[in-house]
């Protein structure tokens, strides 16, 4: 596989070329940014260790029977990953209340739910990615019905494994934010990354905060959270 | 009818008490206000144009059927209704882009929606009235899934009514937002008002705004618009 030229970059990925029309090649970024990107900061290792926790985890949930992007692992910071249109949605799974949710209904962090909450956030950074509801997605053909709800249920999946699978490596899977993509022959599957970049994990037993709320609310050492998480969940044994 | 002490006061109304225990009565105050507050006057002939506006159009809706908390029209700014208990909820509906939708979502303001759009917004000054979805409504306990299911008729409702109603008086009926309340005895039924205040109106012709986007955009002569409504929908012959 060659790596080619650069399609584009976000602002925690590049995304390369590659001379498979249906594979690209992912390069993970040490940027990390909060609050729609007013917050910034380059922080050593970060790259490497979101590539190795999603390569670990996209695989694990192959095996689940999870269909997603991940192809192959290819160095510490660089994975391949099939070629997908992202559907401009941020699709959120709650467990318990914190975040946005927390602070948009004025409640209590920390808070179980009864059942996870799926939110749809519309991946738009001038907009500030706002919340919008099913009707809001059909209006501007971000997704049809019947993909919307092929999303929950897709969404309900990963939280079902990811949840046991945090739970036994004792951490709390409190939510996360997934993206889907359409592939080349048009059928939905879970692609961009899973890590402590976009779930909120706590410690079971101290509820120590072990993913990017580290950087948002300045509460210690980033690398040496997500450093945790890939130890905990036995990530760094595959490289 | 007696009336007796003051038991709430409002952005636009006081509510007072009545010797009978299932009434209420309103006065309809002339103060306007926007973004949550943040822009504030005071409009001579406001309150009795809201007043004898949604006096008239509560009164048709219960002609059509519409069950609401309205009872008598009592002077130019007060009217009785029932007591209800109000379900912290702005019940938006939409028939074409406009306001904070058409923001949230960065699209054109007077685009025609396909089929109406139903938003719940959750009352809370402070919180700034957020966007919710019905999975917030639930975990908030604002309302049962099948009580949100009714409001939704219920809008849907009021919906078709006043959009014929307004389109005979050669008007737009663009979105408004309703409130409901709960009666003594558990019954859902429209509350509040519904005026130029709470409801996007253009003239069928010309599109010019004859509701409170004038005082909010700083359009013209606010009373004027509200007085073109009363005049053209006929109510200021039940005074």
């Amino acid at each position: 596989m060659q790596k080619l030229d650069l399609m584009y970059e976000g602002k925690a990925k590049k995304v390369y070329a590659t001379n498979d029309d249906t594979i690209v090649w992912l390069e993970y970024k040490n940027s990390a940014t909060a609050f729609n990107g007013e917050k910034k900061a380059s922080i050593e290792g970060k790259g490497r260790l979101n590539n190795l926790i999603t390569s670990f985890l996209f695989s694990e949930l192959q095996k689940a029977g999870v269909e997603n992007h991940f192809v192959q692992q290819l160095s510490e910071t660089e994975q391949l990953v099939k070629k997908v249109t992202i559907i401009p949605l941020e699709v959120v799974v709650r467990n318990v209340t914190a975040g946005s949710m927390a602070k948009r209904l004025g409640i209590e962090e920390g808070l179980p739910l009864k059942k996870p909450i799926v939110e749809f956030y519309y991946k738009d950074d001038e907009l500030g990615d706002p919340l919008i509801t099913e009707d809001h997605i059909a209006l501007l053909e971000l997704a049809t019905p019947e993909e919307v709800a092929e999303l929950k249920v897709l969404a309900g999946k990963v939280n079902l494994f990811l949840s046991d699978f945090f739970e036994q490596k004792d951490i709390r899977l409190i939510d996360f934010k997934l993206e889907f993509g359409k592939t080349l022959d048009g059928n939905i599957v879970l692609a961009d990354e899973i890590s402590p970049d976009t779930c909120r994990l706590w410690d079971k037993h101290t509820n120590e905060k072990l993913d990017k709320d580290v950087f948002r609310r300045d509460l210690g050492n980033l690398t040496k959270a997500y450093e945790q998480i890939l130890h905990r969940i036995g990530g760094n044994a595959h490289v």
